[in-house]
């Protein structure tokens, strides 16, 4: 089991951490299997999409910031309400297979991991199955 | 592969099962590996979020309905499509990692069950596997 | 691990993949353990829900449609942001258990693949886990 630190500066952010994934996998020595990538908080989550386009990650922070605004008629009384609905969202884990020491994700896909009460500095659990 | 009953009052409801989940591990004899929590159910979800103060699953509930009404512009007769739509959005499993026999979860982390279309009597099914 | 291909003829479209996983569980000689779906796409996710009524596949695709509408105030160029927020809604992967070499799924359970920014050709891959 990895503990990755990421380090966001931002409240709402998107940070790729496909290649401390990627490197969390080589050092297990998992040639074959399963990487199970988790996510220990409560106001931030993980989920893949493009690696490409910036914008990308942009509007899907424009869209949940629109759509799920930091101000509604919530009671917790923290202030960041919004941060727990969209880490449920996001999910709190995604599962990447492993094939040659390799992460087998498709060619636009990297990992973020998505803060939504930041800026803090994280933690994001990596642990390499071996399987099959 | 054990069997858990999760019995709702409520239309809407999440219900922390972290302890029958901890417990379900614990006599599945598992040290190390990790926990697997299904829903088989299309109008309830599972989702990790805070244990701490209720108002947070409160807060996630009232957004849910807020945003997505039992009443809309839908096809399906049942009158339950909010509950289906809810019910992907959460997602029908979460994976904890096992350690010492134990649920590797955050500080503030439960395991919560989402009731979209109760009350009812639901199961929710957790199998332990031994890994590394 | 098996790579099928899902053909669809929308722009927004669930279909149903049960039977073709179903089919590569059977064909990986698994008869216990984790069948593991994963999306390796960007605009295009998979969940589970109901196969019984085909219009609670239209009133998610309506109310995805509805609240994240193709044209709102997004950067990325290739005009297809809603799509990408679609999918890490939906999720880039489901799990579901083997038992006796068949799904464990719920009296009214299919896995969904959920097509976004169709029609493409697009890949579903399926791998099974011998555990437990």
């Amino acid at each position: 089991m990895t503990e990755l630190t990421v380090t966001t500066d931002r409240r709402e952010q998107m940070i790729d951490v496909t290649s401390q994934v990627r490197q969390a996998v080589v050092e297990s020595g998992v040639g074959s299997g399963l990487a199970f990538c988790y996510v220990p908080h409560t106001t931030a989550g993980i989920t893949i999409n493009e690696n490409a386009d910036p914008d990308v990650q942009r509007d899907i922070l424009y869209k949940l910031n629109k759509d799920i605004p930091q101000r509604d008629d919530y009671h917790h009384a923290e202030g960041n309400s919004d941060a727990h609905i969209k880490a449920s969202l996001m999910g709190s884990s995604v599962q990447v297979l492993i094939e040659n020491s390799g992460l087998v994700l498709g060619r636009w896909q990297g990992i973020y991991f998505c803060e939504f009460d930041g800026p803090r500095r994280r933690r994001l659990i990596v642990k390499a199955f071996p399987l099959g």
